[in-house]
């Protein structure tokens, strides 16, 4: 057994809190000897939920905050305001290294904002992006930035071309993954200010495996592993998924009620269908990884159920296993040494 | 019977002219007597086509354009370098007055350009937004901008509300309609700087129903009429809708595929599918009108088939019959003294 990877995981965060992250910590202890969680959050009800399983006791330890940062809050007040927020008590384990890594379904802007705040960024990054993995028709895609800093420049999208790349091959297992910009056109000449300025500088780097722009009508067909853009376009094609999806779905369900030859047929393709719908649903992927931190913060949906919060806390175990931090330092510190 | 509306058809554009260019000619001049069509495009071909068809001779003319704007060339290159090509012949009519609208099915760029170019922008248009209709859970949409002309103003996006509530309400024939702001929260504070920047001067626009921001994961649900965003956005939009149920459709038809008894429910779900499929296809709806322009001009989709170009020609007789163009000029100086 190699080196335990030690998890916080917020207690407090998410629609089902506590309930779904405690229960997924017990399945993620249950299931790799590798990783051990502390549950922070408001003690009493993380101990009765807690009460409710078997798990080995050496392995997740409770650790109390008191506080809870609501979805709504402003980000930057809220991690300011509440010290005791299971939150910032979690973060803090990991700038201290006291913990390895975060898992947290609560609000999306504090854990980012927290994120950069108390685990602090890789030397040389310049911004951390947000990267969730999304469905496509030949497997998962990396969506990277999706995160709440937005009118990114150049310099950005390169780095987060390299670290996502990084991250595919190292922890998704894609060899020489495929990296492609988002634009409105597969001409080089097409695009914005920034994709303008952007393309012949990913078409520059040596060291990862650039394939040019993608149109999103492509990107659901699988045609690149890590799909680049600033966070206001990643945002917009993250939640376009989510929306046209579930919008889909409820028409063809809507549309299968019509007829009893077609009510007949729902009952026969339902099962079929459920597994097929749950492969393109972008919750079902819901652990998004900030990239370029020096601890590990990954950021479960907000609905998030226990196993969706477990795949998070085991994918902190591959991320630390893999030393993508490691290489992400390195391979920007090899980049500048090339720039020179 | 009212005025004639004279539409100048590109009979070249799109993947399957002359052939659906004609029928949809036909058809359109069958179903509406105050329809005239010029079919545009290489004389023989044309003559060809139409030979096929039963049709009011005096409502269809034939006229010669030897050349043809493919989708590959550069736009601004091709109509100044072919002056006789389709797309160039039948904007020069709108431009002289010969003709009221031009409709094609071909190079977006070529349209978007050549319509700039030669129908001219309205007098206090700052920039023509070309504006698709999307299909949601409740009807259609506007999408505006997905143009060719990222890196808008504020100023811009305002008047791009304004002409797509004008373009919802005299054509749709939705009353009031909802127009939001495409943005990656519903917070005021929320966005990139153009988002925030605009906000502000559109809450402040007394003369249409703004509804707020619109996170990208609620236009499929259909919660407002306009969805408002700069091109390079509404594109990343636009193809996403027609990329996702794209690849979402052949996922649910393979997963039927996968058993027997999914196999037979198929067979009987299929007729009710199949009409839920067509309500959602984008390229269904593909008439997208260019406004602001002193000409009619409406872009179809490359692969449209006569049905959607004809519906691309009768919206230019209730397009001339609303007087939209009247609407933009008015309500433009309205704003303006209003400013005052």
């Amino acid at each position: 057994m190699s080196e335990q990877v030690r998890v916080a995981v917020d207690a407090m965060g998410g629609d089902f809190a506590p309930a779904e992250p405690v229960k997924a910590a017990v399945e993620a202890v249950n299931a790799s000897p590798a990783i051990s969680v502390f549950l922070v959050g408001r003690e009493q009800a993380v101990q009765e939920e807690l009460g409710k399983y078997q798990y080995p006791q050496d392995r997740i330890t409770v650790v109390d905050a008191q506080e809870v940062i609501e979805t709504g809050e402003p980000p930057v007040h809220a991690i300011r305001a509440k010290k005791d927020s299971s939150l910032v008590v979690a973060l803090t384990m990991v700038k201290k290294g006291e913990a390895d890594a975060f898992v947290s379904s609560g609000s999306t802007g504090a854990v980012l904002v927290g994120g950069q705040l108390y685990a602090g960024k890789i030397k040389g990054v310049e911004r951390a992006p947000l990267a969730p993995l999304i469905p496509t028709a030949k497997g998962v895609s990396l969506l990277i930035d999706c995160g709440a800093n937005v009118d990114a420049r150049p310099s950005h999208l390169i780095q987060f071309a390299k670290m996502g790349s990084i991250y595919m091959e190292h922890v998704v297992g894609i060899k020489n993954p495929r990296v492609a910009l988002v634009n409105i056109g597969a001409e080089e000449e097409k695009g914005n200010a920034l994709v303008k300025e952007t393309y012949p500088q990913l078409k520059a780097c040596q060291d990862i495996n650039f394939v040019g722009s993608i149109e999103a009508r492509d990107i659901p067909a699988g045609q690149a592993d890590v799909i680049v853009c600033e966070a206001f376009v990643g945002n917009v094609i993250l939640k376009l998924y989510e929306g046209l999806g579930a919008t889909l779905i409820s028409k063809i369900k809507k549309g299968m009620m019509t007829s009893l030859r077609s009510k007949l047929g729902a009952l026969l393709v339902k099962p079929a269908l459920k597994e097929t719908l749950k492969d393109f649903d972008v919750t079902e992927y819901g652990g998004a990884p900030l990239l370029g931190l020096k601890g590990l913060v990954v950021k479960t949906h907000g609905s998030a159920k226990a196993v969706e919060i477990k795949n998070g806390i085991l994918q902190c175990a591959q991320f630390k296993q893999a030393d993508i931090i490691g290489k992400i330092q390195n391979h920007l510190m090899v980049t500048k040494k090339e720039d020179m």
